[in-house]
């Protein structure tokens, strides 16, 4: 592995590795032998991104030229579209070689990916990948994707606990010749039944003196999550533990697999994704943005969109019964908008504060009273604030001549205080709470977005406000 | 390390590990020598929710009563008030030997969190710490805290280049065994001048010929960043090239630390919380929801809470152009709510999408005008799909006689169709391109928020109802 590039000057960015892109279609028509030299030393990620600024129906042409492990790897960072057309663009065999070249783990990842395009040719392919591999596949398949059984890889190691630290260290380093790559910085150890005994870190084994036993340096307290776990739930132990792996065991406690910290990390910015989707108040796209087409983005948008609109038409409805109202007294008229948007503003404040909260475990579902007591002053005061300026904008036009002189202005500026007040409140404690709600009836509490929350909020709104003017209006302008 | 516990049965969440709490006060009170070996198997983020459940007085003698070294590894696992609690209540002494068993980053950001509290104290520790441990801390505050330089350890293995495979692991060893713990799973390599020359995995190494020299071994394309370089650029780099450590260098690529995976977690949660937050349309909070003050509360919400509000009160400003329109047709009055917001909607989605795509480097800034091209028609099809809603919603209400009947009911029907469709796609188009334009002028473009958005596409969002009506109903209604 002799460098052919000088080390200096290299930059990290993505969009960089890219513009090797031209010399290597160069190279592919003149000297396609010399490819693999050329990018020998370059990360597959970065590869990844060459093989997506060429020509699509270059790009298995590119991996051809490459040793089939390094190509392994480049398939791994490759979108799962353009992977899924090079999969189909390439012969079965070829197909079959790259795959059974993958982790486990990719492995099964890449085939799942492919077989919601084209099931047909995901089984094709399947079938050609020598027998064990593929029966660990099919393992790995079976379990839910977004699972930790979906998530593991079943190449990690594991040692008998009766083994000393030099024979534990010899059998690591078979096991990193054998197998391409491993989740193997951490050492689990095991009874005679297989069942896990203790975990130790790759360091600790490392550093134990040579002739001790495996038994007495493991750690037996190990956090482990079975197969059916859910993936945040997986993610979450990493994040809070610090682990660089966490281990997967059966209702025996029999080793299956091991979920990575790389993996962890990919779970961790999905969710999060999928979270500032829905409080934006849509479903959840599993696509980046410019790869999703025109008709996923109506249809993840065009469900919460109408719902919410046919919500909001409760406002007309409210509204309508007010209609005398409005006709006498049109400067009512005139802080609808205001009013209601306030209510959105801190609802959408207290529901992203909440959600967030709950995605970070720092709030339960038995915490809705805390959160609710600490929301209600909050919204109070925040409503106070508001309701002050709201006061002063009303006094101000009229003392300032800004528009028509409003007979009870006085009294007009009051209504409009005690309706912003009363709707930030509410807005603020219906912000908190939805979440909580839906988590407790069984739906995710993302789904309460700042749209949801909002358009909750302006419906009882107006209600606050008509309340507010009927009380204070009633015998002077109504 | 004799197991105290069975390992089956145990619970994997952190609450849990909080029960153990009753049963450690006891044990302070009556046999304090031999707490250390009761939780001896159990992990320090346990410990620390152990710390977490006890009284806060009591929390220090549960610290003394560990081991210096894991009293060290559960300190770094403490929330920051209670830590900061902890490191007030003991001796200075005590403390700066719990600080000093810590590894570098962790007792620098340790030292950090406490200055902000009683910088005095945190003043008086450091100087208690050993002289090369205080340098290297010193050091490593100097850089900013969310910056490569802020997050890296000091603690990483470099070898010299010229090494074999079995001096280079002799050397790994020899540091396992020196260091407490260790930045260890990557190897890098280094010329005669210290500057870095190539890296390679602790796999990668373990797997090699033994005779090999570690030149021909590692890689040469190393990916690196400046101790300048945001935290958020290496939590992007960690994530797209799957990397456990990034390495940080100076101008002469001298390594002067490395950030490890686990720190990168923290720092990809923390980024989404603040946006998540901000995209709530509040300041971030960098601390848990319950723990936070109700006065930082406040302080952190009423900003944008009150620029929204006058921002909204243009909507009373627009409205009070339209009174006499208002006072001839008041049913025009009953579909405000309604159109003003399905513009926010479709603006918080639409944010909500560009905002996040930005921040996981899917969308860059020169991809303004690609996003719009694909808002226009989205937000079109949206606001057409809405606007017959809209339309069919007026009509019904005549023909059921749900309301009293209106002269020009379909003209009035038209006139809100048309306005929901123009407000929807206005509000696409302003939520996706909002975030490009505080990039440049720049903002973050997270400050984008869902209420900013709406509240922008409330003012446009009457004018262009109004002027829709002008149009329609001139010379009939109005």
């Amino acid at each position: 592995m002799t460098p052919p590039h000088p080390s200096d000057g290299r930059d990290a960015t993505h969009s960089v590795a890219a513009l090797l892109a031209p010399d290597i279609l160069v190279m592919l028509d003149e000297e396609p032998e010399n490819v693999a030299l050329e990018v020998e030393e370059v990360h597959p990620a970065d590869l990844a991104d060459v093989a997506e600024a060429l020509p699509k129906e270059r790009v298995a042409e590119f991996l051809s030229a490459l040793p089939a492990a390094r190509a392994a790897d480049v398939l791994e960072y490759l979108n799962d579209e353009l992977r899924s057309d090079v999969l189909e663009a390439m012969s079965t065999r070829q197909a079959a070689e790259l795959v059974t070249q993958m982790t486990p783990d990719d492995r099964a990842d890449v085939l799942e990916a492919l077989a919601e395009e084209n099931e047909e040719r995901a089984e094709e392919i399947l079938e050609q990948i020598p027998r064990e591999a593929r029966e660990e596949t099919e393992r790995l398949l079976a379990y839910e994707p977004y699972s930790a059984g979906g998530l593991m890889t079943t190449e990690f190691v594991s040692v008998p606990e009766a083994l000393t630290v030099e024979e534990a260290l010899q059998r690591v380093r078979a096991m990193a010749r054998a197998e391409r790559r491993e989740a193997m910085y951490t050492v689990y150890t095991t009874d005679e039944a297989g069942r896990l005994r203790g975990v130790l870190s790759l360091r600790e084994l490392l550093a134990a003196p040579e002739g001790a036993r495996i038994a007495d340096l493991a750690w037996s307290e190990v956090v482990t999550v079975a197969p059916t776990a859910e993936q945040e739930e997986v993610a979450r132990l990493t994040s809070n533990y610090g682990f660089v792996a966490v281990p997967v065991v059966d209702a025996e406690r029999r080793l299956l697999g091991v979920v990575t910290v790389d993996d962890v990390i990919g779970v961790i910015e999905e969710e999060q994704t999928e979270d500032v989707q829905k409080l934006g108040g849509m479903e959840a796209i599993d696509e980046p943005y410019l790869a999703a087409s025109f008709w996923t983005m109506i249809r993840k948008r065009v469900g919460w969109l109408a719902a919410l609109f046919v919500g909001e038409l409760f406002t007309a409805t409210v509204m309508q019964q007010f209609e005398d109202e409005l006709k006498v007294a049109v400067v009512l008229t005139l802080f609808i908008p205001l009013i209601v948007s306030s209510g959105g503003n801190s609802g959408s404040q207290a529901t992203s504060l909440v959600i967030r909260a709950m995605a970070l475990q720092e709030v339960r579902l038995r915490d809705w009273w805390k959160v609710a007591r600490r929301e209600l002053p909050t919204g109070l005061t925040l409503g106070v604030i508001l309701g002050v300026i709201g006061v002063f904008r009303v006094l101000l036009w009229e003392w300032l001549g800004l528009w028509r002189p409003q007979p009870h202005y006085q009294l007009v500026a009051l209504t409009v205080g005690i309706a912003v007040m009363g709707v930030v409140t509410f807005g603020s404690l219906a912000g908190s709470m939805l979440p909580f709600l839906l988590r407790r009836i069984g739906f995710d509490p993302a789904s309460a977005s700042a749209p949801f929350v909002a358009t909750l909020v302006d419906v009882t709104g107006l209600a606050i406000y008509f309340l507010a003017a009927a009380l204070v209006l009633r015998g002077t302008l109504l």
